[in-house]
């Protein structure tokens, strides 16, 4: 797959990428390939290769909770299951989450993912021993107080550019209505300081943005303004309650914003999805993303952008809106952009970090193929993902994974299940909605 | 996996499933089917076994066109794309597509379908050859005259009962709005008259209610009963266009009517989807459907009960609607009761027909389990079944086909599809929508 620009990509047959230190320093015909002298050669011939799937916006170890508050509303979800439960955790529980996730991103074909939790200290080892990229980001509230925000800054510090350059971090303030004004203008000022990305869930839901609203006098994305933090490099989680108003105060800052938008989950909360095709409008970049396994079940971006292109034709109204080349741009380009990686990430041509991805397409739900495109989106599902390639290094390929082996953390993740889920101390990290 | 009744499933650990004639003669635990003396034992060691999956509704030779009209409304859909191509098929074409169908179909767990095609004795000879079970109904219009019903009759009485008694048949109208009140009455005069199934696009979507009602002064619904439609037993596909005023109508026939609902493709084209909890509410059986791979790019009934559980949350505006378990029970015993088949398929029951699937659960993406029913729903996928059963013959085992192999069916096909898309005749099946 081919990224002629920021909004066309294209496919070329019959072509070979040309890897060295990681980095793809040649896209050509497998002609003049073939007298390349290459210490490793796979051959995709019958499949697609692609950018590896960016996830910007995770939280990964929460798979461990996967399933274990279903069908409920988001209040619920978080007052009387996963705030609650998450007082339990330990930090080897989340390093066995973390071991997880990273077996099943590997699997599904995500090369890169931007996390925000706690004990991530155990989320970047997971990282740094599973070979996958990511932007990692401590979360704290305004009720950790000032220990928070200095445990964010300090693991961002200290893990950033660890494991070979792939490891990127950021400060990571929970929320606009879990953190105050006064300790989001330290994050932009911090930020600013020490170049860091803000890491932020920001207009989740329309119910939030009415809160905020109502509460301060203004909405969550004018709260970003007024406190700084658009100034810095932002990433927005999900935005499903930005309106029309919010669009011009992105805009000014669209050079380093970007919105990461999760659509299976905001189905499943009744929530309505990003506005994708008003942010675009804005020249607002959105990524795409899973959330959590707790909310969204799987951390397959793949699903994710099918969910894109097929729900937003739904919200617009406008079957030909997004077309699939359109939500396979956003799974990777746009999605690079988002986390401001674009000159790093999500394209296949020279000078970019050799992340890559073979779909195979021979399966009968794949066949015929009239239409690559619509082919990868609406017929094809990660399970068709045969190799996962970071940094020019294999972490999978014929769909074994090679650097994660998933007994073990099975083996001690499950006799701690009821543990972790216990509800007995009646205790809660926070508050969520109109309870808080 | 267990129907106590209607709507309440449930899981049982450690049992085993036994099977004699095609037919389920036991549930019972492991120990005590040790002592049975058996031909084959299928080790479902930390698999679960489900009801196969029932597709109500569906094209299946359409797989040919897969990813041909792509982005488009509904009306270009058919209109410059489908009924001009349907121009071109011969009877070999839809042998050839069947046959991938089947493929698809096994592998992502189905058992059961109901068809609605052209040249369908091509159909029922792949029907015959892959093991599978199916009702089959031959398309006819009004355009085609008094042939096209008689041919749907004459298919319908020659092919029921055939393939071991895998294949039952139906009268199959197209639509409302392709077959006129009087071709319609002689349809109902001679399901009845048979004891046929009257298989029938109606109020597919809002736009088409809506032109019904502004050219019959009828809905579509209303048409069915006046022309005595709904005293047969009747399978309508879709009914997004399905209304309130519609609902008594339905529940007056509710014994023999069923509604199938193809969710992922109304997100596509933009449509509604279909009311399921209005419908549940009258009283009326909602089976799931993928419609055609033309529209929904898959034949994935597992992806449709995803969608199902999904979109009604999303639509009802209530994260609590649909649970995890009822869509399980909708892609199961709903979708039997959808087709009138509830007697025999849909359950995993002493005296159902051996209709099974095991689904591996061992992924990373599908561990840990809290809570079998949304790990099934919102975490596994179709790729994760690897043992389909019908009629206790095994039709793929560890994830390998057995009685299909796709390879020189695709050597066949693929020559054939500059020609199948050729719209230089510049002929058309039928004209749609607003253009009729």
């Amino acid at each position: 797959m081919q990224h002629d620009d920021d909004d066309c990509i294209d496919f070329l047959a019959g072509h070979a990428i040309v890897i060295k230190g990681g980095v793809i320093t040649a896209v050509l015909p497998v002609a003049e390939a073939a007298s390349i002298r290459a210490t490793t050669r796979i051959d995709g011939c019958g499949q697609v290769a692609m950018p590896g799937l960016i996830n910007c916006h995770t939280h990964s170890p929460m798979t461990m909770f996967r399933g274990v508050a279903e069908d409920v509303p988001a209040e619920d979800w978080f007052n009387k299951y996963i705030w609650p439960m998450e007082v339990n955790l330990t930090d080897s529980d989340v390093r066995l989450g973390a071991n997880l996730a990273m077996a099943e991103m590997i699997a599904s074909g995500t090369t890169t993912f931007a996390d925000h939790y706690f004990a991530m200290d155990a989320v970047a080892d997971a990282v740094t021993e599973s070979g996958l990229r990511a932007n990692l980001g401590w979360t704290y509230f305004s009720s950790d107080g000032k220990a928070g925000l200095e445990k964010s800054l300090e693991f961002a510090l200290r893990r950033r550019g660890t494991a070979d350059g792939r490891i990127q971090t950021s400060l990571a303030p929970h929320g606009t209505y879990t953190v105050n004004d006064a300790d989001l203008e330290t994050t932009a000022a911090l930020a600013l300081e020490h170049d860091l990305l803000v890491h932020i869930h920001a207009a989740e839901s329309r119910a939030e943005s009415r809160r905020s609203v109502a509460v301060t006098g203004f909405s969550p994305i004018q709260v970003l303004e007024n406190t700084g933090v658009l100034h810095a490099r932002t990433l927005i989680a999900h935005g499903t309650g930005i309106v029309a108003d919010d669009i011009p105060i992105l805009a000014r800052h669209a050079h380093n914003v970007g919105v990461a938008s999760a659509p299976k989950g905001y189905l499943k909360m009744a929530w309505d999805t990003t506005p994708v095709r008003l942010l675009r409008s804005g020249g607002i970049a959105v990524g795409l993303a899973t959330d959590g396994a707790a909310s969204n079940n799987t951390l397959d971006v793949w699903e994710s952008m099918m969910f894109t292109a097929l729900i937003q034709k739904s919200v617009e109204t406008d079957p030909t809106y997004m077309p699939a080349q359109m939500a396979l741009w956003h799974a990777t380009t746009g999605s690079a952009r988002a986390l401001g990686m674009q000159d790093h990430i999500g394209k296949l041509a020279t000078g970019f970090k050799a992340d890559i991805i073979l779909i195979d397409l021979s399966g009968p739900h794949t066949q015929p193929i009239h239409n690559v495109a619509s082919t990868l989106v609406y017929s094809a599902r990660s399970a068709d993902i045969t190799t996962t390639i970071v940094d020019g290094n294999i972490l999978m390929a014929d769909r074994i994974l090679r650097t994660v082996d998933i007994a073990p953390t099975m083996a001690a993740l499950v006799p701690r299940l009821s543990a972790l889920t216990d509800l007995s101390h009646g205790k809660t990290l926070q508050t969520y909605g109109d309870q808080a």
